[in-house]
């Protein structure tokens, strides 16, 4: 999930965009101190000392991110984990997260509390603190900070990739829209790709791994497309993307087959927090990561299918559910 | 404000604070980092590198923490103060603040976004970063991170009080009290009480000046009987208060008197926002600050008024609104 004021402005409904944008707009023009990096950037990055904080905070509310059927564990899981992927994608090290959360009914706080715990033992991340608020609305949202420090400066940003560069991206696409059709459709066996939709990974040990490594770098929350055009305008060049090579799970596969259409929509859905990034063509990488395209000099995102370009379908990213 | 997943607990609905009761005993139960302290104190504090870091989150919410006449600017202002008064407390000088926002009518947003630019000029704070969602509930509640670098060590926690030394509180309490009673009575004149309820002010300079002197150290959020009773559970001492030298100001005392049940009052409302610390009896103070007690062995907190001790007030803290 893109968290520096970004929230759900790929979900469609016209009037919350608009009252989005202008409140991102305003923030924007407040936060003028570099360590904010124009809030373009996944996280904040400030000096302290002799080290380097890292920080995101990202909201999750019910019908925008989970439907109220969901299960609370997993809204829990996956408000650490699109936190701790914003980190994975500096190359931090997680200190701690603290929790804002606004109560409801006492079973789905139980059960949100359970897989609180579950998650941060997972990461072995430690909760800090936080606060509670009474829910007067009729329906919740729940917020966490991360706070971590980096372990490679300098920290990577979406805004470093050269023309020449490689274009990678780890593991699969796709398989938390997979996950998600099953999960619509009352499938959920507790399968891999119910799992990528329902307990996303943060991947902090490959970002720790990449950071030294990687020209630009962030995390596939949006979508490919979307995330690789935001990166392309954040380092001002052009990235190509070989749809053909766009790596599918072999589940994935087997649901949704592997037709442009499919490969498409595997791009363009996101929640899949793998890592994006860019590295020099003679890196040698230490983790295992798919070529997917090349930087060259000017701009925008374009597509390229065995070898010919091909149109941007009309939806680069996300829709939120 | 309290900000360790204490929340609105003194709010008085029975079945809120036992939702609210429970979940905080299980976040307890889960942050068992020692920087969390054990979610008893006003901030996390953990060290990094050759600093240590003071993290504290607070949430407000429509109803609760303000009632829907407010103004937005206000609620921003006080979002940011009440943050900043937990790093007060630590003599940390801040870092910056994260905000999570749920969105809603487009003016309110545009209005708060003022006040939020103003408020963080005023403390020179930068905005770091932070999130926004749709609110689709008919109430909305915002929440801020702040983060700050200690400038002393050890960092004053609300647990060091000892036998012996005295108990101060900077400034004058019960001016957010009588504000209160102004504007719910539609008075609200742009004075200093209403702007005591309104604009309530982190002392962010007293609490760096103070944190080497200081035994023990809180802000009064609550009231400062019940944070004085908190200090006392926390340091495991007993605290004497003398009520006849609780600090009022002029136009607390030409609006409400200075009878016994006014002092009780003021010193039982909260939103105050000063320091509440101990320190060495024979300590020259480096901030004005007015004695108001003794600490002694054994555990509590007692009142006493011209040399007699009295019995504590039904209530000794903040009814939230």
């Amino acid at each position: 999930m893109d968290s520096r004021f970004r929230g759900n402005d790929n979900q469609g409904y016209k009037a919350g965009v608009t009252a989005e944008s202008t409140f991102i707009e305003m923030m924007r023009a407040i936060a003028q101190d570099p360590a904010a990096r124009g809030l373009i950037d996944d996280t904040a990055v400030i000096g302290l000392g002799s080290e380097t904080l890292i920080l995101t905070h990202d909201m999750m509310a019910e019908d925008v991110h989970w439907l109220p059927k969901a299960d609370p564990a997993d809204v829990a899981w996956k408000l650490v984990s699109v936190n701790l992927s914003d980190l994975a994608a500096k190359g931090a090290r997680p200190l701690g997260v603290l929790l804002g959360f606004m109560l409801g009914d006492s079973d789905w706080d139980r059960r949100f509390a359970a897989g609180l715990e579950r998650v941060l033992a997972h990461y072995a991340v430690p909760l800090l603190g936080g606060d509670t608020v009474s829910n007067k609305g009729d329906k919740r949202a729940v917020g966490l900070t991360a706070i971590g420090a980096a372990t490679h400066r300098p920290v990577p940003s979406r805004g470093g990739a050269m023309a020449g560069d490689l274009v990678y991206v780890t593991g699969t696409l796709g398989d938390a829209l997979a996950g998600f059709e099953l999960i619509e459709a009352g499938l959920d066996a507790g399968d891999a790709l119910s799992a990528a939709y329902n307990r996303p990974m943060a991947l902090l040990a490959e970002g720790q791994a990449l950071a030294p490594f990687a020209t630009a770098m962030m995390d596939v929350s949006d979508g490919l497309l979307l995330d690789a055009g935001r990166l392309a305008s954040a380092s001002r060049v052009e990235i190509r993307i070989d749809l053909d090579v766009v790596p599918l799970s072999a589940p994935y596969r087997a649901m949704r087959g592997a037709s442009l259409d499919s490969r498409v929509q595997a791009a363009s859905w996101g929640d899949d927090y793998q890592l994006l990034f860019t590295a020099s063509a003679g890196v040698l990488l230490p983790v295992p990561a798919t070529p997917i395209g090349h930087v060259h000099p000017g701009s925008g995102l374009t597509l390229f299918e065995a070898g010919v370009q091909i149109p941007l379908p009309p939806s680069l990213g996300y829709q939120h559910h």
